[in-house]
């Protein structure tokens, strides 16, 4: 009998069981300063995950909130004046702190005040990104990596995740943070080891604000306090296979939303290990 | 043998099947400024429909987003001077840059407040003003046609349409615009020829903003370039088949709602020149 | 033959029975300046009840139009300096012109910023208080009632019941109005009176603001014109029901969310009297 090492199949389904079973017991305090589309799907995710959202973003009290958080989200849609000033104060206390923030750059690319916010936002370095392959794009502009303009269509993608992996790791490394890029195929760097994930469903661009859930649904992950990489896979792993289960149950956008978020409830490491398609 | 031309039942299912092929293939940018209490279901609604909703508002973004979009959607519900400012900026930009613009007068004839923000915005010429009998009657009376208050009961209606028909085509010829009243039988008028839509449930009135999620499939279908009369009565007659088909599967509110968004995402021709009930 | 005076659970059955039907008969105009995660499960479950909501908190109208309501309802949660600004108004309108108000103080004992928020709206006397017990115990503390930090976790509650029930007693008096705290088991004192409702589900803990959406129920309670005591304890044990009943059709949170509105909506006096239990 010889012992062999897991497969990374095996090995990620060990992991992201390990990690739904933390977030169950740890229940991580996860600020959300979050866009108004995506509020009341965000804190459903993230109570169905067995996390404890709050949203709070006024710059009077989220300093003192965020010492207490596991995890601080920003999330640029429906950005305004007062919202960038929200972000700025609560990802520099975020920092002084110590608790590590998520940021999803909603429409990254597609206004030059989205630009100028999200370029502010990264000094503040985040633990993670998480966006569609434009977005990602349109950040890695930001950071001077490349000439080519993300140019999102409204708030979606006109890339394909496949077309940015090698920028992806160039704005991990960059930024020393994770970067994600979710599309019909995930892809997750830490600059160096890089992740494809296949699971999902279309429908779940068919459900508003579900790509901001899951950024949500990311700081639930990093805020258990492991490596943020690690973190970050297993939580779009478990994301992406959640949305093949609710597609079996859905006959539309709707009741997929309400499989999507029973099942997330529900979720087991079986569902991982027997669902789970790296490629 | 006689050639006859087609009914006015099925000239409509004819040309809805069409305008719901072409939100499907054109995925029209619909940009929303709405209140918060319909943007879930707003955007929800229009991406089962098959378009691409942006809910951007911010003064800063709104005019250089706008010049992009098919259509924009703007709503006065939770009204706030920020938000009134924000209308004010994206719909001049709208009618700058010949972008078709959607008005929701939510609460007109309700608060001075609103009645001024609606007096302003009318100034930038909707090309389709989508309202309950109380709110086209309060808006009529804020475009001097009439001396009657639509004093509507918060933001619900305390006229039928049928009572307001005459002063729908005198403000839809003074505004050069679409008026569609609607409500238990939805009117619509360009001034001159007027449809009257009698499908429906009454469970629409129990779910929140799902009025202000009609006024953004409107934005969809006019946003395809066509004319606003006919892009406006296809657009009701699809939402209202669209409840009636829903209603049969409901046991409340909630599952008619879910049942309303799955069924709006599979909606064929075919169902509409079934179901399609003109008066 | 003896006559005998109904059982406390025969009575609080029939009260609430004949509650629900004032409700449905009124159609209560309920203001509601609430959190923007709550704003769209608040307005349906007050449309599931049979009252009429709105959304309306600008200060440049707020004041004109709570004179028409039938109750006040402001909630804390997602707070900001306009929001604490738009609350102060209303309020001191509603007091003015004798519209009852209820009070929900999400997240007070949290942040400096929402006690002095919270600090400030007691000043305007709302009719009834209701919070889950951290709350009220912050609430009590703001009073100067007691040492006792409330000290929730985000916006949850690190207390139970039981263990406030004669601070929020004090509490009572002390305010001249009704307060409900509530959890497994929820308590309501008019100051003298307690009583305790035993009904509900874990579930309500795993739908976002649930909690909020109660309070606009208590709202609509109150907006009937009876006593704000039987009122809220009518809705509290009308909504406890509800979350029983609809936990029996549930296959986690979301499925919740709508097996309760829809059983909200369908909700009779018989569904009162089979499933109460006071403790």
């Amino acid at each position: 009998m010889e012992t062999t090492s897991p497969s990374p199949h095996d090995a990620l389904a060990a992991q992201t069981g390990a990690l739904l079973a933390a977030v169950r017991e740890g229940r991580p305090l996860v600020q959300m300063i979050t866009n108004y589309v995506s509020m009341d799907i965000a804190a459903n995710v993230l109570l169905a995950a067995g996390a404890a959202p709050a949203m709070v973003f006024a710059p009077e009290e989220s300093p003192e909130f965020v010492r207490r958080a596991s995890a601080l989200v920003v999330n640029t849609g429906t950005l305004s004046a007062a919202g960038a000033q929200a972000m700025e104060v609560a990802t520099t206390a975020a920092r002084a702190h110590g608790v590590p923030w998520v940021l999803d750059p909603v429409g990254a690319g597609g206004t030059q005040f989205r630009n100028e916010t999200i370029g502010k936002l990264l000094r503040h370095r985040p633990a993670v990104i998480r966006g569609n392959a434009s977005e990602i794009m349109a950040v890695a502009r930001l950071a001077g990596l490349t000439q080519e303009a993300g140019a999102p269509r409204g708030v979606d993608s006109t890339h394909d995740t496949s077309e940015i992996e090698a920028l992806a790791q160039k704005l991990a490394r960059h930024g020393l943070c994770v970067v994600a890029a979710t599309g019909a195929v995930d892809v997750v760097t830490d600059g160096h080891a890089l992740v494809r994930l296949a699971n999902g469903s279309p429908l779940m661009t068919k459900v508003t604000a579900l790509g901001c859930a899951l950024t949500g649904y990311v700081g639930a992950f990093v805020g258990c306090g492991g490596d943020p990489f690690a973190a970050t896979v297993s939580a779009l792993a478990a994301y992406a296979v959640t949305g093949d289960m609710a597609a079996e149950q859905a006959s539309g956008p709707a009741s997929f939303r309400t499989a999507f978020i029973d099942a997330l409830y529900g979720l087991q490491e079986r569902d991982i290990s027997q669902r789970l398609r790296l490629r």
